[in-house]
């Protein structure tokens, strides 16, 4: 053992987190002993707490320090409209735009029969439920375009087919600020096939 | 807040660490819902150790859990000879190729008169008292190459000039495995200036 215990102990804990090496860990570990003590204190309090404090939104899966999430619970948020995703990541990330007031319902993964993930291996069923009884209206569908994504879209589709609901998925096309060169060839033929009239009519 | 308030806390402190920007810090922060309990207690046990157990041994100034580090302590060490270091980084890289068994002294600084940061306000004045009371044979300069590291091996042999003290700095040159395209100009020179006989003689 080169470093003292305490140091190797961190730099093993450091590494465990996605992306961090042997290397970046140490740089990780020596630079935390010059670290504020309240800053350390937060940092393993946050540690300790993590497991114990977070756990899943009864209703829409998400993260949650309570039963019902900030979102689930907040009166202001249009309650007949979810958006479908797949991870609690990607709640944070539409929270953070900030124009979508509907609420959400975490998959917790997507369909993939390659890999013996069915639909009743995600949080499906929750969902047909909450689409039944909180009178959902409308159904964005916001996974990732991959097969497994587009598997999962069609089947939840399918599944609510004939029921008055509106079902939606985001747009696939350029991303703004993309450089075209970097575009690759199904991303281009979508957006495409999706283009939007613009033409402005004189009368 | 968009995150619970636990998970936010997190990837404040992920953030203090060096490199990690938010996006990083809440991929760490989420990832870290994943780990075993074992390494979180672990983690959060470290980081709390870390300031109550982590000294500076009394002799060489390197990072240590008692009075004397466990390279001074150990007395299968040739204690003749000191390698000067900049940081306690430093000795450990050394050790980690496990070919130099003598002692260490990390200055923790390098002068650098621009910076105001002058041989008293580096750890200097012990490496001398050392050299006396130790009865020191070798002092090798490993620090880096730059004029900060310059100007203080250069302090350090005027220093120990006239004494009875080998003093040597480290080679430098091309490093191994370096393609030849990105080797800098100054250390092309400095790799032609040292160049070694290789000549093989017949006779």
């Amino acid at each position: 053992m080169l470093y003292p215990k305490t140091i190797n102990d961190l730099i093993e804990c450091y590494k465990k987190l996605p992306g961090i090496g042997e290397k970046t860990a140490e740089r990780m570990a020596l630079y935390s002993l010059e670290l504020d003590q309240e800053i350390i204190d937060l940092f393993a309090q946050s540690l300790i707490d993590l497991k114990k404090n977070i756990k899943r939104c009864k209703k829409c899966n998400n993260l949650s320090q309570d039963d019902l999430c900030s979102i689930c619970s907040n009166s202001n948020r249009n309650n007949k409209v979810i958006c479908v995703v797949e991870e609690p990541k990607n709640v944070f990330q539409f929270e953070k735009i900030g124009t979508y007031h509907g609420l959400y319902h975490v998959l917790d993964g997507l369909i993939c029969p390659l890999e013996n993930k069915n639909p009743e291996d995600i949080n499906l069923e929750s969902l047909l439920d909450r689409i039944e009884k909180e009178k959902i209206e409308e159904v964005i569908i916001a996974v990732k375009p991959s097969i497994e994504g587009e598997t999962t879209a069609l089947y939840i589709s399918k599944i609510l087919e004939g029921k008055d609901i509106k079902i939606s998925k985001i747009a696939h096309g350029v991303p703004i600020g993309a450089d075209m060169d970097y575009v690759d060839a199904l991303t281009l033929e979508l957006a495409l096939e999706e283009r939007k009239d613009i033409t402005s009519h004189a009368e």
